[in-house]
């Protein structure tokens, strides 16, 4: 599998061989902790027309593999790349983040969105991306993709906004569960049809992020999330799928039942508590919490050492959850160089 | 103990007797979506003039216990009085929450907190509260009083504001410890002599919310949160105490060790997971997720009554947070009536 790529080590971990450390790359590892990443987005004035850049886009992946030398690309995108390519419109509002003029709240809302094929096809811009990106990565590392887990983009086209319970898009999964599902289902399947454009485009991982997963309940998780995330794992089967669902340790044993090979993990389980819950198939994903890195360079080797120490040798080093934007650079790069210096016994 | 008050349900149920229902009393109980509630409200312009006008105060707490027919009332106030009268100021900015003009960062700015009397001294106004409630509720049902878990506390002191991860508190425990435990004793001391005034003046438990525990790691947590609880818990002999550390999962078990009655549960837990982390000695209170009180009556009563089975009796019928504001009176009425209405086989 890819063995084309010259560092293949997160693509050996994921098939699950005997591998002499673990993999490393960070959530939010092109941001503006970077200077590259400070010089690309100036060049352009909002940040949608930044995504929607190809080879800015391509600039701002390659960077943290070149200046950080981790182990893997993410493509840099964000989840909400789905509701507009659905048609529904969002704006981002300085310092309070997405905001979307209207909401999602009738089967005729339901119905006035794009399907499947249609709402990928507007994400060409993506696709261009992963291309040059791929020019500029030269098969050095593997390149992962991501997309928002189907509750979590229903969260923002529900509730039209960050939240910190998202009680109005929780609301309609109370007050009208059949209309959520309608909803979910036309994510999920746009959504599909997104990851296989982007796969046949040449990504070699995806990642699946339900950022708001930990709202619900466990009764809900299993309503209302799982069954849309099993949907994307069964239609996606070329390549490795991670799954990190933020804040819901609730749901990690039967998230570890889906069709996907990695879990992510945030900073509030211990890898010992999450393996018992997970199982011995998976690969486990994470999970310094991302403060930690705001101590010296010395705090973070001795914290990414022991972490290391406590997962087992199925394991991506990351952080458990995306990297601040005022994390200082020589923090990040204490992380990375102490799991490359880290070797299995 | 307290057998002056005439339904002490809730009192006899934390003692450990053997009861015919679990009390039922809801977190935010006195809000927005009740009719008095809003009235009083409109008494004065801004939230803190009414947190410190006894009378209101006491008209508040009262009208859900004559409104709704709950087994406690919990006193009308904000966990932030005990930033302020230990010398920190902060405004509430609509739609926004709380902010601090200036927060706090240094040893000097430890220093020029108030400590523990004299703080609690310029809270007369919460001990003006509970007489003026007493007198209303006339040994009607037990009276609770809470305070912010020290960690909480800290968080908005460090922090200046709400925030979904409080990267800027945390900062502080990972690049200044010693300054944080400084801050945190004084934290701590605070409250302990402001909760020792409010049980003299007459509240009959009290409650301590950790509501932003669970953006700790629970190697943090350890550290900066469960210690502090513990001094509270010690220094409080004369009254039973609640400890609901939202999100804090992780922690149960260790919470379970302190020297608390009660511990709270949000919704993202099952009553047979907690309990078996937490052990049998404790009585545990929630866990409804209040988004559930969107539902009609009929689902309300449906939910709730499931709820009620899966705990033991060891229980107080509680949501899994504070109800929300735009939550429909019909709905909550339905709750505590499914609650009153059960008996245990």
């Amino acid at each position: 599998m890819n063995r084309m790529i010259k560092n293949d080590l997160l693509l050996r971990t994921v098939a699950g061989e005997r591998v002499e450390r673990p993999p490393v790359w960070l959530m939010r590892q092109a941001g503006r902790t970077l200077p590259g990443y400070r010089k690309i987005r100036a060049q352009v004035a909002d940040f949608k027309t930044f995504v929607k850049s190809p080879n800015l886009v391509a600039a701002a992946t390659v960077e943290p593999v070149e200046l950080l030398g981790v182990d893997a690309a993410i493509l840099f995108s964000d989840i909400l790349v789905i509701p507009e390519a659905m048609g529904l419109d969002y704006e981002l509002i300085e310092k309070k983040g997405p905001w979307f003029p209207k909401t999602i709240q009738s089967y005729e809302d339901v119905a006035s969105l794009k399907t499947g094929h249609d709402a990928a096809k507007a994400l060409d811009y993506v696709y261009q991306g992963i291309k040059a990106t791929q020019n500029l990565l030269n098969n050095s590392v593997p390149l992962l993709g991501f997309a928002g887990a189907p509750w979590t983009i229903f969260a923002y086209m529900v509730e039209g906004s960050g939240s910190k319970t998202f009680s109005k898009a929780k609301q309609m999964l109370y007050q009208q569960p059949d209309l959520a599902h309608a909803l979910l289902e036309k994510i999920t399947d746009a959504t599909i049809a997104y990851l296989q454009q982007k796969i046949e485009h040449g990504v070699h991982l995806v990642q699946l992020f339900d950022s708001w997963g930990g709202v619900l309940s466990p009764t809900l998780y299993e309503q209302f999330s799982l069954p849309y995330l099993q949907k994307i794992c069964q239609a996606i089967q070329s390549v490795p799928i991670t799954i990190f669902a933020k804040g819901a340790w609730f749901a990690l044993a039967d998230i570890a039942q889906l069709d996907c090979q990695v879990i992510g993990l945030d900073w509030t389980i211990t890898p010992q508590q999450a393996r018992s819950w997970i199982g011995e198939h998976k690969i486990m994903q994470g999970n310094l919490d991302p403060c930690q890195l705001y101590g010296t360079p010395g705090q973070v080797a001795n914290a990414t050492h022991q972490m290391l120490q406590q997962f087992d040798r199925r394991h991506i080093a990351n952080l458990g959850h995306g990297v601040y934007p005022d994390t200082p650079l020589s923090s990040i790069q204490a992380f990375v160089a102490t799991v490359k210096a880290f070797r299995y016994k």
